[in-house]
């Protein structure tokens, strides 16, 4: 969220940033935000606030944005779809190295310069020229199956899309995104509003 | 993600469950399962636990589950028609009711039985037959004009996929799923875990 505001910052050209205006734009406090950034390292000046172009570089480093990194998708439903051809993900560092699935119409189909594989061919291609990041993009059933052959192979990284509870070991981290979660946050919310 | 780990026990026959039980698959401590249901009221019978479908029932009344929500989707694109077409939303009682895109090429499409519309007739239509939430699955661009429009017309509730921050009055909240600030947490996950 930093990131977002300093980048939003850094397009508009403004150089120094106080912790009150992160506040403001990023909903939270002041103290909050100064908490925030303390736990990394020293950051900013007392009266001055702070520089963005280096508040922006020590959070890149902090999330790992100076190099790039390789993601394999697992799933070319429409969600996979969407991932393998949003430019978002090259323009931020995430290069999306491979796509499986395991359906015969979806296999061989060329999607840019990514051809859909086998996902016969995984745990082969994750062994042989590993991603850094897998993406499952796949329905509940089996998923927690393909979750033990990804973290077998070595994998430390998982984002996924499946909508069921996925268990891995603590060395490993899983993401989740649930769409019907975030929808069910909302209709709590207009439930709870009065 | 209570609700998630209840109905996987009905779904198994489990008619009762302790905290411990909850916490050790919720990944959280009993401490915290007691304190976040407290919240909601007396729950549970101590040295007993929960009741699974008293429980459940419970939460889905919290969460605003017992009546079905109008969902309108803006931007056929790749994430609208992934989202158009899971029948996840159905299945927890979003019923997708339109959806609209601003192309020529998309308008007029036939998806199932919606029919995407000119996103022009979407002031109207929300003023006419207003839906219960808005997801907006559109770039960057334009896209807090469109929220200022939805919000005009009395929408309270907003699910974003835009890579962007957007703003809303108090009494309208906007949930958002940004993909990339995912793929963010795994590169920090990856590059901080030595």
């Amino acid at each position: 969220m930093y990131l977002r505001l300093l980048e939003r910052c850094e397009a508009n050209g403004q150089l120094t940033i106080s912790s009150d205006d992160l506040a403001k734009q990023g909903g939270t406090t002041s103290a909050q935000v100064r908490k925030d950034l303390s736990f990394f390292g020293s950051f900013g000046k007392r009266g001055l606030g702070y520089s963005v172009p280096e508040l922006a570089a020590e959070v890149r480093e902090i999330l790992g944005l100076r190099r790039r990194w390789r993601v394999s998708i697992v799933g070319a439903g429409k969600i996979g779809a969407a991932l393998a051809q949003y430019r978002g993900f090259g323009q931020r560092g995430f290069d999306i190295v491979a796509v499986y699935d395991s359906s015969p119409e979806k296999i061989g189909l060329q999607w840019g310069e990514l051809t859909v594989r086998d996902v016969n061919a995984l745990d082969g291609d994750l062994t042989a020229d590993a991603p850094d990041i897998v993406v499952l993009a796949i329905p509940s059933e089996n998923a927690q199956a393909l979750v033990d052959r990804v973290v077998a192979a070595g994998i430390h990284a998982i984002l996924s899309f499946v909508p069921a509870q996925l268990h891995a070991p603590a060395d490993v981290s899983i993401k989740t995104v649930n769409m019907a979660m975030e929808l069910e946050g909302l209709s709590y919310w207009l439930s709870n509003r009065d």
